[in-house]
């Protein structure tokens, strides 16, 4: 793949997925959440890129950036619709565009993939995701800018059983 | 199927859509979105269904409401991640319980497919659907109910070509 402003982003291979696996299990170490070991996860990439509606991507030397996009057919269009599951850059290289690189490379695979929306999810106070999604385009008010707010509502099956 | 609460809730086949197509299609049309004609949209539920990613359920005699979820391997779990991508119930028949009675199959389908988590983008007005998820243990709220609130960001890349 061609760089994004000044950080070299490339597409991981299903045989490649070390360094993926190592910078997601690092942002969910950052957040306090549970992870599975890096080669657990390093399989599980491998695994979901080889099933071929997962596109992983790394940015910077390192690599200190990572980003997770899933895709399927939309229902409402012949297109696809997009996801970005993850977007993680190392704390100590934020603030230097990795992650903007990042999303203009995420942009350019999904309208590859003929995707006709791309969808996030995003916590409130994480304002400089926010103000980077939204300086791409992204809106989370219905229909564009003047709508009401659109929520995620979870539900953990697992917290159940 | 088995009935929930008083209505029988059945799960659509690849080639028997017209009746869920019918349900989205004038789903779309009150809320003054687009859509595709109903003989498109059954053809495209068909071949969803027919991908594996997709489950399709009617509720009620006529049929009166529909539910459609997708679901996908996920990255943090060895186990599958739901999403309810539609839910509709005909105005006249709203207030009798059918999109409980559709939610609890919903949900009683996520467990027989092993997904670990059911995710829902809800518009904030939208209270009877809000309350409904809420009622049923779904938060949009991170980790529960005791942290801020996930926005759904969205980019339609059709509307920069």
């Amino acid at each position: 793949m061609t760089g994004c402003d000044d950080f070299r982003v490339r597409q991981v291979t299903a045989v490649d997925t070390h360094d993926a696996a190592q910078l997601l299990h690092d942002f969910n170490q950052e957040f306090g959440e549970s992870t599975p070991p890096v080669t657990t996860l390093a399989r599980r990439l491998g695994d979901l890129i080889d099933g071929g509606d997962t596109i992983v991507l790394l940015a910077g030397e390192g690599p200190e950036g990572v980003a997770v996009v899933r895709h399927r057919r939309a229902l409402w269009s012949e297109g696809r619709e997009a996801y970005l599951a993850e977007l993680y850059v190392r704390p100590a290289r934020r603030g230097h565009g990795i992650g903007r690189a990042l999303m203009k490379a995420v942009l350019t695979e999904c309208r590859r993939l003929r995707a006709d929306t791309v969808e996030i999810g995003v916590d409130e106070p994480d304002v400089a995701a926010r103000h980077l999604y939204e300086s791409l385009g992204f809106s989370n008010r219905v229909r564009g800018t003047d709508g009401p707010v659109m929520f995620v509502y979870e539900l953990d099956l697992r917290s159940d059983e």
